[in-house]
């Protein structure tokens, strides 16, 4: 069930079966050359759909500006500063757990957003609790990054090997190439590309990785991996939901 | 063009020869008991992206969680408070600023968005002001409700007399089911419906309009009604952004 | 009653009787090279004054800084950010409302408050219900632009038409020459005067408008105009702040 | 020089002249069952106004809501946050900066504002170096307390003794009854009256102080001492400002 | 008992003995030429160790970095913004309240934390009474100040005097050597020493004190000294505490 | 070279050899029954002193109170919540990046600091391209958890298996030993202890695990084995440190 394709009383019917709910969150930012923007976004919102699918849950809609401020020296790349991310996790949080969702299961397409996405729920409960709420005691959030599915992760070092990279990597420009096979890149990409380099300020990230990417060739990528990265993180999400939900 | 499904060397491409973005934006709330959570979100992303595809301008992500505190007693409403809101946009439009935007065309669904919306352009005029950024003396920003436009409103009028009400409203409803048609929802809705009071408190919102409709009948909604609201506010709004865009 | 001039055992005599109360807000801001800094606030609390004594209502002490970013690059303008303006009527009402005050008319002088205004009052409710006062659903703020009134409307279009434009108005400057008759202040004015433009930020402001006035020609004020306007909107927002408190 | 009775050509021509605004600052609160809610407010802007009249110097806008938490179960008591009011220092300060003003003379009426006060100048300097405006470093701001200058502080003695207490004072109300004789409330005192206590939180303060006043004895004001502190305050100040300004 | 050094039953334990705990808050910042950078904790840590032997109460974790703004142009100062130092607080008594310490008493060192506590005392009571805590409105903060003691005031006065000066100052600087033999600097510092100045802005600060000290000769300073402030701050601030804690 | 035992002089020295600081960062929270509240910021006090003078770094102050807010219904524990510790270190990295610091070696003792502290590095990248400081764009930050050097975790496992557990391990038990032998405390513990669960809110915590424990046995601990786990630590960071202050 996506949330913004239900009425209310479909949301107050489900609330009757079930507290949980799916919130895909990914990013705006680069990809290197030929990645999509999106991509984090596109791939969080399209595995949370398939789990959704799978587990009949509720999907809320997607965040999908999240925190990638060291890509920022790259036009098109859209990011909230870590406090206003919190303050988005708990103002949304606030209003489904008052209607009666107490389990939070984020499926996250961008490694950035992990840390504040902890800062957040840990800044969440203790607003919760501060309001009184009976529920509050109850609430459970989690991060569940589909690129770290063991499956995903195998598939890419098989496919891959070390060309996987860490950003704007094969796995997930072939993911968003299995979404939006319309909207597949090309273009020529340097066969030099930096890795091993910390993450810090935006200036620094543009003249360490110069076209974007991170020890990644994105150009390995195709549908049909796309499609295979999709079926595994699906089936793990879908398990990882399950138990999630049935955890005290 | 849709920045989620473009590379940054598009957006760098773009951008030399426009300074114009188009910023959907919605809400996540109940729309009575028949119509779709995400009705907000969804009529200002269809129509940006046709008024994208009529224009040739970037499309940036829709922001579909907007200020819809008034709605929270009902059960799936998802909204930021005003302040929160007012962080996101500063935050995003300063990244695009950096970037080379200048012109922001917020196409916009959702009645409730437009004070936080004003309130926050302000805010981030004198934020980028006080960045010292060469380009920020030539940022405008501005806000097009498509329910406003003429053509739309007359139309509603027409079809619908004084049954469009003011949420809820027939004539949105009639743009989601030609967006989504497979996700028109039936359902009694009382013949009865208030109408007429002010908004304030959530509390006081649902003792006031206890389904969640404010005077309106989205019974009349149909799909080609729907699709009539559509091209009637693409073919406004295209105009309204190449005014806005010439505009020195 | 004014507030400052009462003291506390007066105020809950008042509340005895009535939960009303109305707070004038103003601005203070540039109105051009023979306008009033003061000008909003002025007409604000002069109005409200008369309103008071008309109805018997209770009246706060004058918001005399608004959101006026965009004068800020003419001296003399001082203004809040609309965040800090949300804070601000947030802090003030919740005070109130503990004391027993749930009717809240502002009457207005300056336009560029209100989007921020209205933000201030959502986020307001929204923290009553937070703090969970058992009186926070009954809490109504509205805004009432005196220089909307139809009668002052209709006044200020037969003796100005155009030539009233919409900042450095004649009618304001005549309301303030009714109250203030020894600040009346001389001095040429271009006979040019721009109109039309958008508002956006205050560099931008100046450079549009450059002796601040937008297509109003404020020589045309009297104060025999002035005491005209005042008694049009003392009767109009007397009528309208009774009509509020007796709605439900 | 009243800011809000002056235009922006006479505050620029001000400018050129001198850098130093004085602006007064007081409270909302209650002051005891027979002083004006106002009465802080009252005093600082009567004084300001003398002040600014002896030396030639600008009056800003009243800052008539301080910081009065301690106050609020009471009821006509409006308070600011101190954070509230730190960001309302620093935006008005900043606008003021930037038109040219470098010298900020508060004439205070309110001792639980001093510390917030002094709080915002640290955070206001701190943002304005942020800002990197070139005058960021020559601004100084300075609080002076009407009821500390040693004439007024004598003269209370002399006339009130230890019935002069700490809040409700008679020398306080005895300046309001100077500038508003209308306003002289009669009424019952209790002979008994607390004082010597902590200032904590609000419902404390009433619990240790039931009818508002610390330690004093209000009925002992009268107009005509009154305008003797308000000429004492006046006289001093005047000097202060003075020298304030001719510092380095 | 130094919490640090306590395990939580041993709290639970003490808690039910009494509500107070002492909290030692001091400053990172220069202290001249041969002054520690960390004087100001290590004084107020110190002096509060010995008060808590003597008085066998509760010390908290030492503050270290508080309001210090205008040194910030010394390499070495670390500085709160006054904003942040009030949430600081805020958060810490927020935790320690719920758990049942409802009297506070900070030892500070430093004269530059002064009203950022006050206002930080006041933003609390507020909001642990919006909290609707039952223990909210005993809670009481007091700030001591050791080099205010009467007996640190008087010997430092017949051992230094108009050479203590007002920062950096001899009385200081022996209480570090007293704790700190190890630590005593050796440097020649100019005969000539600036003093009387106000603080303002940071730059405007070091070119007023070049040398960062006001008005002071540390070189007086001898551990024996250290030792007879240490001892008399102790002794007064012992019974200081027990005054807080009898008091209703 | 620990800062609050410098002089300023000494800082500016410093800065002309090297531009690394390391900063210990704690909380103070329980831990377990027989642990200190304070052993977070002692083990990485400890272990920061030792790696400073291995390296002859710069040591800043301890921040000793972090972000523990799900341990907040055991008395004695103190948190910030996230937002406020993301403004501590914007703070304090802004002073210390204007002084000339650009390396940034957080030495952590404590796993619920590590999101917030990469959020808060992600905020101060940001807010000092803002503040356009030259050096802006090479600040670096990096976490350096004492726990998770390998050669601590492998003593770890061999000494206690899993009766180390994840918080209140013997490990930092033994650590706290070592540097406080006269604070260790004796006391029965239960012989069954909670683990596995995820964290959620304070109130949760404590119901899945009562005495504070997760999973750990610290009767295991002597300050035999902590002394081994200081050396270790200090040796493995101290390689850190300086791979660290080598990276371009």
């Amino acid at each position: 069930m996506l949330l913004h394709l239900s009425s209310w009383p479909e949301v107050e019917a489900y609330l009757a079966r079930s507290p949980g709910i799916i919130i895909p969150i990914g990013s705006t930012e680069q990809h290197g050359p030929t990645g999509l923007i999106g991509t984090d976004a596109i791939c969080a919102e399209a595995i949370a759909k398939g789990v959704g699918e799978a587990v009949n849950a509720m999907i809320g809609p997607t965040i999908n500006v999240g925190m990638a401020l060291h890509h920022t020296r790259f036009p098109g790349t859209i990011s909230l500063r870590p406090s206003t991310l919190i303050a988005v996790i708990q103002d949304s949080l606030t209003c489904l757990v008052q209607a009666g969702f107490t389990k939070f299961f984020f499926i996250n397409g961008h490694g950035g957003n992990v840390a504040t996405l902890k800062a957040a729920f840990a800044e969440t409960y203790y607003h919760l609790e501060g309001l009184r709420l009976p529920q509050a005691d109850r609430v459970q959030c989690r991060v569940a990054n589909w690129y770290m599915c063991s499956g995903v992760y195998q598939l890419a070092k098989e496919l891959y090997g070390n060309q996987e990279g860490s950003h704007a990597t094969p796995s997930e420009v072939a993911l968003t190439q299995y979404v939006y096979p319309e909207a597949i890149k090309q273009g020529e990409l340097a066969s030099e590309v930096n890795s091993g380099h910390g993450i810090f300020g935006s200036t620094d990230f543009r003249r360490r990785y110069p076209d974007g990417r991170m020890g990644s060739n994105p150009a390995l990528a195709t549908p049909e991996h796309g499609q295979r990265f999709y079926e595994l993180a699906v089936k793990e999400l879908s398990r990882g939901y399950l138990e999630f939900l049935a955890q005290e």
